[in-house]
């Protein structure tokens, strides 16, 4: 290995800004020092206070870490979120949410006053958190703290541990906790041993995580529920956005009015001195510091959580997005063909056509402001037979997205247009969202490649207007574009040096990187030109030539290979050269041949470029 | 005008699905029947029970209407949200926030309980609104009320104007909210004539609106503050994420929890019958239907709102983003180079120095997500001299996005990495928001057109590899790469065809139309070639040909025009064919060059493809 130059050196050590930001906070507030350690709990009262870690998960599942952010600490209420949502998704919404409410109380978060109902106000506080854990014990029993656990772990991205000592010291302390559970059960909120529930709620929050863990479970709410990670559905996106909403309204207890107003970023914060923060569609942020303020929330904690929303201007309100960015390219078909190479009649019945087939792609999140935007672009121009939607760029489909695109292609299907969908992988989350939402319609096809979505797309236009592909055919010397306008004479002495060749469905004809000493002119069959990375660059019938750059060219630049049963005149190089010395004007107008095609060619892709780059 | 077919009239007459979901919702729900019609008011009692109009905005500025969307009704309650956000832009929010507290006081509208601090507990309710309203009266004294109407007017994008009758009503009963505003100015918070602040509170809620207006307003609130229609900043995004936070926390009063756990759409409704619900980044929706349930709020509005949240999964917790959805091509200056057509001399040091620039091209909204991915994406490759950024795609930056840009930015200029931006309109909102964060950097520079931008690029690596560029050298036809290959004897003869020209900086030498009956050879200076609407396909300087296509083309498909003082070799069409009859083997020669040198467009025209379908 040579050594590292000082400028490479210096560009390996910069600093991506946010991991600089994370810095800045933890030099700046290290100085802070007011609060106390929690002491309610005895085992707390030991944490060292000048701990101070800090973690934020990008949904493209990138950590920055700084500080003490792999130091452990016990998960306390930062549980309740994610336990509320386990609740959630193992017993069902409806069971739920008739147990514990969903309003603020106004209260702390110790506090053992019940709504009107005689239930807990919301799951945020210690009695909706109890109530909750209750819930899942009386479904599971024994197994309850496991599956709380495993679930953690989840979030989390990795298996945690729990605290003995922490778990022992708060199930001798928490009476608060017990006299708050008896009520639950006075009140039937609680069904089962009261003693067994509050052992689970105790283990639950003697769960050992680290800053950088409470930025994954973090980033996880941020992320619809999928650990961006590990890659894993972790809950539903129904259980994520209701735990989200808990703690937006209620997260912070007496202090969520003001903390949605001036931070805007759903959080939740445990005495262990952790605090989660999680930013819908952005990151999810883990801090930890033991020493809390009067409402028993890090110090340092809220004084990051400040800093990121008023550095950056996060607050989750300040929103805005145009769904015109949603539609990258919009045009017909005759402005971007098919790599298939066809002949004169075929591409006139298509050029008649061309304004039959429209073709969108598409780019980013299919939100309902993307496909209503497209569906309202749609209707704007005329009414075509075919509309191929490609969505090789579209990361995600938002619910409201995929149902807006089934009622579309439903209004499609009542007017008889074909929907063809292109670049959507067979058993992917889109592919199967997709499914799922059009599985009744009978007007949608699928292929993975736009060019092919294309191509059947043309197949059928030729078909359908008189034209047919036969595939069987066999064409002479003279209908070659790239022997146009020789003499019978010369056609007749180029035939002479021809070898016909026969191929087999998938005979490798041509290999790249080979030296290029032939030419071939395709007379019946068909064959495609391809890279070596599978790209194929066209697709040819009978009629047409290939190998035609060895007249520029002394090696193979792309593979060749039979589509189907194909057969070809060979022409070696060496002969075509004699050929050209004796028919010179033949030799300069198949020259003049080739840049004509070149041409073509170009014009194709140029039109296809600013496509691209119009929009 | 020819008649339209039936197949077309279907086409036309078909209905966007959220169209068809808005004349689902108003069909069905129309049968719902129960409440009453407000009647503290007695004007109000007026109302037709049978009116149900509603409206959705989009953000790309369309309006949906259905049913009674044009009735006009009073705004009432729902002005609250839009005169915090007033006063908040005008009064500045120290004051404003000083006066009115942030956190839900779980009562009705009504209350006339103050907070600890004897404030009123947020905007929302009828003591925060009046005390907003007597903040704007102690600044603008007689003019207030003008302020609001005309600030309302901005929200809707048109002049809205005032009930007198329900005016007059609600002045004669509005005794409860004389007391609310008494007790405000014993505490302090209203300074001013109560008489007048009310009276000004008063019409502020008989300003007449429709469905449609209020869906414009709430549209306007979730496009951070720009009204879709007119385009108009109608407020700062500080003061409407604010009123947002309010309208999610105490919008509903004491209903706020379960409103958000289960519609998650920041609402707010008025006893005139209306309801506004504004989803950020998403729409706006306005319904208009008088009965009110227990709550006061339009039995038929909240179903329209429950609706929409759930039949397209509209939680605005419910949300997911890629940012890798951002960079749509990222490349080294040797994949696309400028449309300079440059002298082997300089191709050779780009060459050697393609990877010292690093292309990357982004689309859709730069927000914080996008824009770290975008610093660690560009980390994990060597080390580059120069970074372009093309935003001829983006359509808005967030300010985190902005403010992480700077950030970034200003990492490179620390490394003597120059930045070049592309694809952003001088003056325009985005140009300004960028200046604004990147005034104190010298590292960056900007061009409208990425192809300026890379030109401007390889410029400077030529520059600084000993390359010069001498637009006054002077080349012979023998450097020509169409003429390659000839022999002297060949050289001299077609000399002699050709007609030295002399253009000066500016002139059209070859226009778009014409007949293409000859070819030139650029001696000295430069050309560039357009096409009519102006895009640049090429720039030339001495060494190169042009109008060369008259080789294939009979007619000139692009213009030439000369950048400087140039000369050019002419030769006419019919001189070189009879040059080429002369010398056969020549006319094939170049006819070989013509199809190389577009073989070679075609490379990098393919690459550009495949640089812009491959991310």
């Amino acid at each position: 290995m040579k050594p590292q130059s000082p400028a490479a050196d210096a560009w390996t050590r910069s600093n991506p800004p946010l991991l600089r930001f994370l810095n800045t906070c933890l030099n700046e507030f290290s100085a802070e020092t007011s609060g106390t350690v929690a002491d309610y709990i005895p085992e707390l009262g030991k944490a060292d206070p000048a701990h101070f870690g800090i973690s934020l998960a990008t949904l493209d599942g990138h950590v920055y870490e700084v500080g003490d952010s792999r130091v452990p600490f016990t998960i306390q209420s930062m549980s309740k979120p994610f336990v509320f949502a386990l609740a959630l998704d193992m017993l069902g919404a409806t069971k739920v949410e008739s147990a514990i409410g969903v309003e603020p109380s106004g209260d702390p978060f110790n506090s053992i006053r019940l709504n009107a109902d005689n239930h807990p106000f919301n799951p945020m506080v210690n009695a909706g958190a109890i109530a909750c854990t209750g819930l899942i014990h009386g479904s599971k029993g024994d197994a309850a703290f496991e599956e709380i656990r495993k679930a953690l772990g989840r979030f989390a991205g990795r298996e945690l541990d729990v605290d003995e000592a922490v778990y022992t010291s708060e199930s001798q302390t928490g009476d608060r906790n017990r006299a708050i559970a008896y009520l639950l059960k006075t009140n039937s909120v609680i069904a089962d041993n009261v003693a067994a529930v509050l052992d689970v709620y105790f283990r639950q929050c003697a769960v050992l995580v680290t800053a950088r863990d409470i930025a994954v479970m973090a980033a996880t709410l941020a992320n619809r529920g999928i650990n961006p990670v590990t890659g894993e559905q972790v809950m539903t996106p129904y259980a994520i956005s209701r735990t989200l909403s808990v703690m937006t309204s209620s997260g912070m207890y007496d202090y969520a009015g003001e903390w949605i107003y001036r931070i805007g970023i759903p959080a939740k914060s445990g005495v262990g001195g952790g605090i989660l923060a999680a930013l819908p569609a952005r990151l999810g942020l883990g801090s930890y510091s033991p020493k809390l303020d009067k409402h028993g929330n890090s110090v340092r904690g809220i004084k990051v959580c400040e800093a990121l929303s008023s550095h950056y201007d996060l607050h989750m309100l300040n929103r805005s997005d145009d769904a015109r960015n949603a539609v990258i390219a919009d045009y017909d078909i005759g402005k971007s063909p098919s790599r298939r190479v066809r002949r004169p009649q075929e591409r006139e019945i298509i050029a008649a056509h061309d304004q039959d087939v429209r073709i969108i792609e598409l780019v980013g999140t299919l939100s309902l402001s993307a496909v209503d935007y497209v569906s309202r672009r749609l209707a704007a121009r005329p009414r075509p037979q075919f509309v191929i939607f490609d969505l090789h760029r579209v990361t995600s489909t938002t619910r409201a997205g995929a149902r807006l695109i089934a009622e579309a292609f439903a209004e499609l299907a009542a007017l008889n247009i074909t929907v063809v969908i292109s670049g959507v992988k067979r058993a992917s989350r889109e592919w199967d969202s997709l499914r799922e939402w059009t599985a009744e319609l009978r007007n949608v096809r699928d292929f993975y490649l736009l060019d092919t979505a294309i191509e059947w797309v043309e197949d059928q236009i030729v078909y359908r207007y008189g034209g047919s592909i036969d595939f069987h055919e066999t064409t002479e010397l003279a209908e070659q574009p790239l022997l146009a306008g020789l003499t019978d004479e010369e056609l007749t002495d180029l035939a002479s040096l021809c070898t016909i060749r026969n191929y087999q469905a998938g005979e490798k004809i041509v290999a790249t990187g080979d030296p290029a000493n032939s030419l071939f002119f395709l007379r019946s069959g068909a064959v495609h030109v391809t890279l070596t990375d599978g790209v194929r660059l066209a697709t040819l019938t009978a009629g047409m030539a290939f190998g035609e750059m060895a007249l520029l060219e002394s090696t193979r630049s792309a593979d060749v290979l039979a589509d189907i049963s194909a057969t070809a005149y060979e022409v070696a190089l060496g002969d075509f050269e004699r050929f050209r010395k004796q028919h010179p004007r033949a030799g300069e107008r198949i020259m003049r041949n080739l840049a004509q095609l070149l041409a073509d060619r170009l014009i194709v892709a140029n039109a296809r470029v600013d496509i691209l780059t119009s929009m």
